[in-house]
């Protein structure tokens, strides 16, 4: 049933509107696909509505394709079911906690491991019930400290999150292999450009997690990427290749404290005791947990807070004040170094530190460095991978630079393996009557974040470009003169032969200057246009890909 | 694509639930269709979300046809949007409260007239943009204190709202009967049995108000409906016709004190003053908003708490307390009346009572009572309907009698006029240049409801009985014996058939005890089952009506 503008709510607007700052954030609500409730909180209006919906039922096809099966929970959970496996107390200030009438602790879903699992463990009592995968799409709430940018960073917004279950590592492999599958094919449905980054994390091989990317400089994380050999990487796991460092011979077996007034930073000091930023050590220090942590990298090296995190073996590392760093080091900032620092703190080193002599860092004393350094002599530190990897490294696979930009998550598949069914006691028996407990993996994708990503991806200064498989309708039919017989009767036989085809079909009969017309139908994302105008006398129409930017007359009779 | 059993995710119970009480919760909750998550609040699983989704997809179907557009709000509103209308103030403990990370208030919407009222007013400005339907379906949050029965009253549930945004109330007319139409079509496609409850609030003829009803004893509001001419009205509203009662002339010009020991009851005083019940006067004290308020109707007459409610013009009332009685009338529950009550007490008396004469009441003195009472003459009350319909009295159109049941509300449409509009600002322009309100209506369909009313309606105690436009699968494909290559090859031509014929198929191919099976084909809702079983060898299967109970052996070729 085609649908006429003349009575369809599309508030477009003329103007960018001050508090947009992503291009999908501007053009979003310039086309009336949105409005503002609240920060992080979006009405969507008619024409978003369509689109999501159209995405929901390509993500609901490729899912119900694998097996899935469709369940709905509630986003209003007790916080009981939270404290069964810990989280209630560490996930923190992202979940809205509340209370109901009867005093009881209240919670809205951030996501749903927890109800999922607790299903799993009252309902699944053999291995002959695995494997299930089951999915939802339903609204999460998370109070983001930065929610903004429209539609990419929502407080509410609606996700298809999945859960498989399965007897063992081989099953979960086939669950999550499944998955990857099905995101590829949801997301090339989509008509999005992605990219599918692999958690390399250990040295194994084979991945426990993939992160579905968007190239943007909208988003909110960073991959390194090789484009030779397809390694993609998030940059928080990212690894490259450096070249060799050449350390001359030290003068001595032993540090060597030399004076270095008023020398603080890897460059005062490269240039004040010519020693090279390479042949430095960075000392840096992190509160984890409310504990310090001494980070080191390679002078010229950049540290990765999320890499120090996972080091660290927390969720969340910052870094110390100059009063704690005083407190802890007995100096300031500018003269850190490892050696002879307190035994108590923690002290992890990037590989690029192991294996080397004769490094230069400070003596833990204001105004005074250490040369001839050489760790595993002189201090023993952890070893873990902490460096920030930099555009044009080289690739640790193939040895050809990498490439490291901007990115949306639109999907993350993960393999949680038995945290859950462990804490939360979801076992089966298996062959054997053995309990054993059931091995998961979730699944997520970011429904709106779909639609944002398109629009940033190919939008332009005159609106919204959707992929006609998540545009909101696949062509306009634009009425010069809607009171012309002439153009009403061929509007109507247009829109029966589209929609005999299955296009749907938007009219814009409203009684406005061409101009609107036009501009609004730049604006709101239409795929194709055909324009009932003047040719028409000639028996022409105007046709217009709106992605392509080009215009041919063709005969009425398409 | 049909779904195998051996995979699917239905877990059936053998025995009733201890805590459900009403049929659809143990139905619910046997055939494997929901599971508590926490009081009023569910996980719908596979079945349930296949017969909710195709609920959602009637109900769209014909808001589309009536010129609906769909949205999609917040559940998670600030809540001085709520502060606008004032109802965060009046709304109660029903609606969920919560503060952000930045400790500002918020609240889970309950109902959105609020948030669609705002985008109204931000958004149409000119009598030409209107009229527009707006709806969505969407989860509502509703902090109910007796959250019970599954899942006809939750505190988490999906409803389909809508609001029509009209010039006048000529065009709100147009808008509700195009609700009235497709509610009609809506519940007849989901095969529920229901009857429209049109509130005939005043004399004036006229709806303002319609619910739609399913006659259940699981439900929670009282209709009195008259079979010979079609009047039904809820309990809340209902009227009928009462004969006339004679009464005898009083012996003089003013009421007569007398005393009547340890007499409290109207049964008590029409045997002790041999004084029939309806020529008596019960007076009753309420609370309403704080203030005491007399409640009087006939002595053989009940009250109807929700008829004093609207009269005494608030959303609710109470019974006061002993005490209170007392402190307010100077006497105990027995011997209260309104002659002599004091001048500060609202006083509504209900329509039987006027033009009465010599009728009997208490005499706010304990263990006195007067008679010869004439409203009018010893009192001046307001008059207000209070009175509650009995099964059997006269329907006040045709004078049949009335029959009053149980029923559970399905749905609800409403003429707001412009209380929101007013109240938020939302005006357009009308012809003149002038500012005018909006004029709105507001309209609801419980989509959960849908699926427990039909479950109370045509349940039985072998399990779920579901109309086949509502249920999960047309039609379930047992196999006896799934090992048998002949069985499983008659499946696979079935379900080709049938999907062919857009027949959508559940196979129960687990390998169980095939009484297993039976049972579970029983209880599980779905219209239709063939079993393939011996009588395959005779090129037969057995087609079974779950509706009617009734079993027929067809050939194969159906």
């Amino acid at each position: 049933m085609a649908v006429r503008c003349s009575s369809y709510f599309v508030p477009t607007l003329r103007e960018d509107p001050a508090e947009a700052e992503t291009l999908s954030h501007k053009l979003l609500l310039r086309a009336g696909y949105i409005r503002q409730l609240a920060a992080g909180i979006y009405s969507v209006l008619p024409l978003a509505q369509r689109s999501l919906a159209k995405i929901q039922r390509i993500v609901r096809e490729e899912m119900d394709a694998i097996g899935g099966q469709e369940f709905y929970l509630p986003a209003l959970h007790p916080a009981d079911i939270w404290r069964e496996t810990g989280r209630y107390d560490v996930i923190g200030d992202i979940m809205f906690r509340l209370e109901d009438r009867g005093g009881r602790d209240m919670v809205l879903g951030v996501t749903h491991e927890e109800v999922f699992t607790a299903i799993a463990r009252d309902e699944l009592r053999s291995y002959r019930q695995l494997p299930q995968i089951w999915y939802q799409i339903q609204p999460k709430f998370r109070d983001e400290p930065r929610a903004k940018s429209g539609l990419l960073r929502l407080r509410q917004f609606t996700m298809k999150d999945s859960y498989s279950f399965d007897v063992d590592a081989a099953g979960l492999d086939i669950s999550y292999d499944r998955h990857a599958d099905a995101y590829h094919k949801i997301f090339s449905r989509c008509g999005l450009r992605f990219l599918a980054v692999e958690d390399h994390s250990g040295t194994m091989g084979g991945s426990s997690s993939q992160e579905f990317m968007v190239r943007s400089d909208a988003g909110e994380d960073d991959v390194a990427s090789c484009e030779a050999c397809g390694y993609a990487a998030n940059l928080e796991k990212a690894v490259s290749r450096l070249p060799p460092v050449e350390d001359p011979p030290a003068d001595g077996d032993q540090p060597v404290k030399v004076s270095t007034p008023d020398q603080k930073t890897i460059a005062d000091i490269a240039v004040f005791l010519d020693w090279a930023p390479e042949r430095q050590i960075k000392t840096l220090v992190y509160m984890a947990d409310r504990q310090p942590v001494l980070a080191l990298v390679r002078g010229d090296h950049g540290l990765n807070e999320a890499k120090l995190a996972i080091a660290a073996g927390t969720s969340e590392v910052r870094p110390a004040t100059a009063d704690e760093i005083r407190e802890v080091m007995g100096a300031g900032a500018g003269s850190l170094g490892p050696v002879g620092a307190p035994a108590s703190i923690r002290m992890v080193a990037d590989p690029a530190l192991e294996g080397r002599r004769n490094l230069a860092c400070g003596a833990n004393e204001d105004d005074f460095h250490l040369t001839g350094v050489e760790p595993g002599r002189d201090f023993q530190p952890e070893w873990g991978d902490l460096r920030m990897v930099q555009a044009g490294e080289a690739c640790s696979r193939c040895g050809k630079p990498l490439d490291v930009y901007r990115t949306i998550e639109v999907g993350h598949i993960f393999k949680l393996g038995t945290k859950y069914s462990k804490s939360m006691g979801a076992t089966v028996l298996d062959e054997q009557g053995q309990a054993i407990p059931i091995v998961m993996g979730s699944y997520g994708i970011g429904i709106e974040r779909i639609l944002a990503s398109a629009v940033e991806l190919y939008g332009d200064e005159n609106g919204i470009v959707l992929p006609p498989s998540i545009a909101p309708f696949g062509c306009l039919v634009l009425l010069v003169q809607p009171a012309d017989p002439e153009q009403a009767s061929a509007a109507d036989r247009l829109v029966d032969e589209m929609e005999a085809a299955a296009i749907d079909v938007l009219v814009d009969d409203r009684v406005e200057r061409p101009g609107v017309k036009f501009k609004d139908s730049e604006m709101i994302g239409i795929p194709a246009r055909i324009t009932l105008g003047r040719a028409l006398a000639g028996g022409k129409v105007e046709v217009y890909d709106r992605r392509l930017r080009e215009t041919r007359e063709v005969p009425v009779e398409e």
